[in-house]
């Protein structure tokens, strides 16, 4: 049963996983060096327990108790609770859902363990932590089985992240690509077909795709390039086909989470 | 030929339109008193000028200048050249993009407007800004006609949708749905088939609501609502269909962002 601590100093050293929530270049250390992710939400801490990572502490404001009562019964783990002026005080910002908790950080998923998927996203170099939640969410729920992100790509375990995925970064085997220059080559060498979602004149639509890949049952990994500029010429040019998403009324691309369900939707295995 | 006035006066009344841009009540607050949206980032404030909107100012660090010559060459608002500490100091944040533009609000579509349209998208209490971006910039890359918006959801013309829309919002026609209550009556009433996206028992799946549309040549409205709870009980009674995208490993739902895109690629005209 987890223990309860009230906390009314702001400075006290038991809250410092939980300072400067809103400040990612603090966070992206301090998460990394301590080994450690945040969890926002009754909701999504509940997910985040059930999918097994290891809470080290949760940090309450006293209305939260009740909705957690179950997973705080089973966990080791400290429960700080506060006021929600000092969880503020803080955290740097108001604590909406009213419950956070510090996990341990673990590594659940390596490359080699996609290997066998049918359907894989491959992130490049998407820097918004709210859209590689969104994609994440996007394919667990339309049913592919994984994401590989390149070295750049925004953290699916960064606080943003889990929030916008509603937790799917917890069940969603998803893994680094460590090697972004010959990464690739391992996907091939697996038998991917591997697909650039990109505007080019050279590039087939998305249902074009998706009849070809009915007809030849091949495994896909289907390639992100980052906000704006889209994907490197180095990935482009590896890609066994590029592909695109019809557009009208003058606009020229949806946004990358947009583009990536709707392709996600279209190239489901049916 | 637009004015050049150099500031360096971060308190200078002239910069009144640019002040807290992150401030969102402040914002709101004031870009209704005075009229005007702010528009961020030189491919934007292009597409708004271009699009019709009248330029009230600019605030430029010098360095844009050059880039939007030619917009600034044909308007006659003044040109506020700052430096980016100074931008920084005014608008409360780093302005990436390093050009702001301050635009006259006009309403520029009515409900009436849209009423001849093949396919709309209905928000009802999407509040946040990011995603009523992301879904205009579906709605018109997808060759949708336009989008309604219920009374609370949140302002295309705010920074930040405007941002993620890509200026989709200037040349998108969409409008308000001032009658919650009666709106969608006039729907129905102009021929269209009311579809409200939702997890329910009795939905059907997007792909057999698309057969039934391609089989009917029906006018299609399709609801969508807020983050979170959903669409109100009021407007679900009043759909013809509830439709769903089925979901895959014990995901619920996607963003509501994605599941608009999702949708409008789906349910497109063919």
């Amino acid at each position: 049963m987890a223990h309860m601590i009230s906390i009314d100093d702001p400075h006290d050293e038991r809250l410092h996983d939980y300072v400067d929530l809103r400040d990612v270049s603090l966070r992206r250390s301090l998460e990394a060096d301590e080994g450690l992710f945040i969890a926002e939400g009754e909701k999504v801490i509940r997910r985040a327990v059930e999918a097994g990572y290891r809470p080290r502490s949760f940090l309450l404001a006293e209305r939260w108790l009740n909705g957690l009562a179950d997973i705080l019964q089973r966990s080791e783990a400290p429960v700080y609770v506060v006021d929600e002026a000092l969880a503020e005080r803080v955290t740097g910002f108001h604590v909406h859902r009213g419950a956070l908790a510090s996990l341990e950080r673990v590594t659940r998923w390596r490359m080699d363990d996609l290997l066998d998927a049918q359907r894989l996203v491959v992130c490049e170099d998407i820097v918004d932590h709210t859209n590689v939640g969104a994609i994440l969410r996007s394919v667990a729920g339309l049913g592919w089985d994984g994401a590989l992100l390149a070295p750049r790509a925004a953290d699916p375990l960064y606080r943003r992240a889990i929030k916008t995925s509603m937790g799917a970064v917890f069940s969603l085997p998803w893994a680094r690509l460590d090697d972004w220059r010959g990464g690739l080559q391992r996907l091939r060498e697996q038998g991917f077909m591997i697909a650039a979602m990109a505007l080019r004149d050279d590039s087939v639509t998305l249902d074009d795709l998706a009849a070809d890949l009915v007809a030849r049952h091949r495994k896909l990994a289907l390639l992100l390039g980052t906000e704006g500029d889209g994907l490197s010429a180095h990935w482009l040019s590896q890609a066994d086909v590029v592909v695109r998403i019809p557009m009208g009324h003058g606009i020229d691309s949806l946004n990358v989470a947009a583009a990536a369900a709707v392709a996600c939707y279209e190239l489901r295995i049916r």
